[in-house]
């Protein structure tokens, strides 16, 4: 078994280097860039270079608001639990999830829709600029449309990359005509792996540090 | 936009559908073709076909040791985040992550190695039969197979996926010759979404739920 030899600390940087080297398209503008290459970092997966879409300046204004202090939703635990927290303090920013919720839950199953629905509901009522990471719920996308639509909501920026199969991609494809500011993966794939990682590219951007 | 008209509660099942008319080998055995299916419900990508590999019995065995109460550990926060713990709670059993444990950030500093490697001795020590899920850290396999060595440490399961580019299609290879039952993701791809559904899957087979 051939291992490389390296330090714990240097396993990222040696990983972007190997990711720079296999991109089709390397020249892309930062900073989306770096939320592409932290993507395929995270999945081991090039497909992201034809997938994952950014509206015009939205990665920018993103980052900028993180400099503010703008707070993430999450549509799963699993997303909030891979965001780089401490990093997100320095900024003065915290992450939200509201699946866990027990109204949230009585509600969803009062109205026969999805949890994630009505966290969305829940998010757009707090009344701030928020940032949306959606890895796994095409109803809370759906939802965050109808709630832009109702002038209920008017997002930071949505990060819209839930993975699956029934209705995904559709969910996708609607919030990219929604006039947000997108980072969107096309198609099936994403995830709340996908989600956490491009949350934490835009943080680094912003705190510097990486 | 033509969305397809479900019910939340039937967009598992449809999902599941949908990946067993597409796979290329849908005539698999179980329990290996849940946790397959289930893998390919979290990240949308057939590769796991071909990827996702068992050594013979060790998924069936790691349910029936579910069934008795074996606890699992993760290799980061967001493994034990995307693992189904009331489900887990009707066996008996719960989830460990020692990644955030301070002994374990000072023990990795000093020694110059990952807190991945530090987590991996911290549970061996626990003593008792423990399913392996490690979906982030080829340090944490690396480890784990030198415990095994060292007679310290029997692992009731090791499901080694780790995502990534520097060792960790080795660190795979290395943990699939330790003799210990596993389920690995060959190559590059992993991560700690895809080790959280391997657990649901052999969690909702013991406890019969899904």
């Amino acid at each position: 078994m051939e291992f490389e030899k390296i330090s714990p600390a240097q396993i990222e940087t040696r990983s972007f280097a190997i990711i720079e080297s296999e991109m089709k398209h390397p020249d892309i503008p930062e900073p989306e860039k770096s939320v592409l290459m932290r993507v395929i970092h995270t999945t081991a997966d090039f497909d992201y270079e034809e997938n994952l879409v950014f509206t015009p300046g939205a990665a920018s204004r993103a980052i900028e608001l993180l400099r503010q202090g703008t707070d993430i939703v999450t549509d799963t635990n699993m997303a909030r639990a891979g965001i780089h927290k401490a990093s997100l303090a320095k900024l003065g920013a915290s992450v939200h999830c509201f699946m866990g919720d027990a109204d949230v839950a009585a509600a969803a199953k009062a109205r026969g829709c999805t949890r994630s629905a009505v966290c969305m509901e829940k998010a757009a009522a707090l009344g701030k600029p928020l940032i949306f990471a959606i890895g796994n719920a095409p109803t809370a996308l759906i939802r965050l449309s109808e709630l832009m639509q109702e002038g209920r909501l008017k997002p930071a920026l949505v990060i819209g990359v839930p993975v699956g199969f029934v209705n995904a991609a559709q969910s996708k494809e609607l919030i990219l005509q929604s006039g947000a500011d997108c980072i969107v993966a096309r198609g099936r794939k994403g995830g709340s792996n996908v989600a956490a990682a491009i949350c934490n590219a835009l943080i680094y951007k912003a705190t510097g540090e990486r």
